[in-house]
């Protein structure tokens, strides 16, 4: 059997992977979806968080984009999710380009006909509408927009740097920006769209991946595991804190997907970046499509959900394990989401938490076979984590060996 | 028997007072102590918040600080409070003017000996340790800074308005509030300290005279008002939604404290000006006394609680019967809160709320017999309605004949 430690996003999805395959597997977590996965926002925005030193995990992230759609139409059937109800479903864009396969109709097999070179069309083909209206997947693109003349410089070179490696952004000037997103401060100079990226609601995958878990008869033991259990060079199972009875659980294999914590259960180099984020409520939708932009010299997001809501992201602190929502925090992301879109300072605040991202010395995960039989890790997806779930999961059971080899642990000395 | 609508501070209070002569009552509040008590910070700062036109406020708020240490002291022996612990009270001040009377033995029976113009020396021999640790009431003062020099020109002309009142208030350079504070700005440039201003935490005071209540056998009706009883022109009792049964309680006299919800019920002019309030967590205490500043042309105020919290508030918003919580209030509380004192961002939100307060068009309160034989109202306080506790029960009680008149439904047509 296979005990997965983390019912975190990716925890869950490789848990639900490995039943699909018949697999016997048991999840562990005291707290299951209440970390990263509660706080993240969920983009999945290979192209627009590129940055410059970091092909590998660009890479990573087209593929498992590519990924999604199957992904979710597959979970989505697991978790029997109700049908897409039309009235609830984000108002038609202005822009056509973006809005593309948003008709309501279910289409559905044909997950790898899409491309990140076809705007707009990547998910036309790939995801059903009760999928997408499920768990909340929209592909209608990121707009990074600058307010400053060096932060459309910056956001120039930026562009010139995307073209060259071949990814489809489309550079804007501010009125343009407007004319996409109405709702964007007057001040905004230009932007960049990456119509291909897109967005989920980590919340409504969590849930979904549990309700698929539960239909599958896979065990969740609300427990803390306090170790993995050796036998001289290899991992058999895992020891729970009291006062979880049984005591220990043992395993053929034990997947390590602890997120931040995975540290404290085996030698792993992640450390915990923590993230504030804040939740708005608004009757009509402020955005169509994610938009972030560099302010201050701090970036900050807005994701917009289909019910409305507004996601604001996200600090970035490294200040161990605190996950105490902080003062300045909350001001820095109201500051910012302000001078975005001023029309915010109307919004009801319906909820503000905060996360620790599981960070690793080169910003890549941490997927496959550790060096000591029986661990598998599965973790360190730092800002990352909801975007790389389907292609973690994928890896973890052995496909995508090209991909596996940029996120081996062997890359890092004495993990154990 | 009386019926006292509302289970605000004020309706609880006057209920409470009510009880002990022996009267019976019956309070009726769908949710006691969750509206504008809740939201309330709890300053009893009469002196401090002294405006031009105001005059009778100041007699009324004065009147009703002097009665606060014998109500507090009476409240904490009704509701049985636990007695004073030495190690949860606020660490000596370095100020000894402010700090007078805080050594923490019981002293009573002296309640009419302070003065406002004994400045410090207030609330040293009215009000027992164990009262004041109950309801957290404190008396250290309150300190309004300024930063710019337009800021210190203002501060100045309220100082000599002050002097020419005869109220206790000293100036200080910005060197004198650093040091009687000192996680100020270094760009706070003076401040004026009212050292006999005081504060009590609202939340403590409703929990106590709810204790208090029940200890005295009132009975509490968890209903909505939804109209009073007239027989002619005479008020009877009150009528409950439905699902309370039953559906009426017959009354000699209702007591009408319903806060910004008054004008529901009967022709009194009260509106509700929103106010959003935040407490932060901390484990040390940032400030000894009460703190407000004017930034950018809006007052806001820290209040330091005996348990760490920092208590930052409140906007002033008049949008009618509206508590949402929004992103624009909390980005100017929590902008303001930075600049007097930076330290604020290193905190942990523990809450924010909104409540509304019951604005008059002449900003005093309405107390007494309305001219409907039957009902007596105790509504639109405002600002002050913890403050102001004191005196309008006693007003209520036909105590206090000539601040009575100063607050006389009379002063307004049409009341019924």
């Amino acid at each position: 059997m296979d005990v997965v430690v983390g019912a975190g996003i990716i925890g869950l999805s490789i848990a639900w992977r490995l039943a699909r395959e018949g697999r016997p597997v048991t999840v562990v977590d005291p707290a299951p979806a209440s970390g990263a996965s509660h706080a993240a926002a969920g983009m999945l925005a290979p192209v627009s968080e590129v940055t410059y030193t970091e092909e590998p995990l660009l890479r990573l992230g087209l593929a498992s984009l590519s990924r999604w759609p199957a992904f979710a139409a597959e979970l989505a059937a697991d978790a029997a999710l109700p049908p897409h109800d039309p009235a609830s479903a984000p108002s038609p864009l202005p822009n056509g380009a973006t809005g593309a396969g948003d008709g309501g109709e279910a289409t559905s097999g044909a997950g790898t006909t899409g491309g990140i070179d076809s705007a707009g069309g990547f998910f036309g083909g790939g995801i059903s509408a009760a999928a997408r209206a499920g768990l909340d997947l929209r592909a209608d693109g990121m707009l990074d927009v600058a307010f400053g003349a060096d932060d459309l410089a910056a956001l120039g070179e930026l562009a010139a740097f995307m073209e060259k490696l071949g990814l489809p952004v489309e550079r804007l000037t501010g009125r343009e920006c407007r004319r996409l997103e109405p709702m964007l401060a007057p001040s905004v100079r230009g932007g960049l769209l990456a119509a291909t990226d897109a967005w989920v609601d980590p919340r409504r995958v969590t849930a979904a991946l549990l309700a698929a878990l539960e239909r599958r008869g896979v065990p969740l033991v609300p427990a803390r595991v306090s170790e993995l259990l050796r036998d001289g060079d290899r991992v058999t199972g895992v020891r729970l804190a009291p006062p979880a009875s049984p005591g220990e659980i043992p395993a053929e294999r034990v997947v390590l997907a602890a997120g931040s914590w995975s540290g404290e259960l085996a030698n792993v180099p992640v450390r915990p970046v923590k993230g504030q984020i804040m939740r708005l409520r608004s009757a009509q939708p402020l955005l169509g499509r994610c938009v972030r932009g560099l302010v201050h010299g701090t970036p900050v997001y807005l994701v917009p959900r289909g019910d409305g809501e507004l996601v604001v992201g996200g600090t970035q602190e490294e200040l161990g394990f605190d996950t105490r929502v902080t003062a300045g925090g909350l001001y820095e992301l109201l500051r910012d989401a302000r001078e975005l879109v001023p029309g915010v300072t109307e919004l009801e605040v319906a909820d503000v938490v905060a996360g620790l991202r599981p960070g690793t010395p080169d910003n890549l995960p941490i997927i496959g076979p550790s060096g000591t039989p029986g661990l598998t890790l599965a973790t360190g997806h730092f800002r990352g984590g909801v975007l790389l779930t389907p292609v973690t999961a994928a890896i973890v059971q052995g496909e995508d060996a090209d991909l596996a080899t940029l996120c081996s642990p062997a890359r890092f000395r004495d993990i154990s």
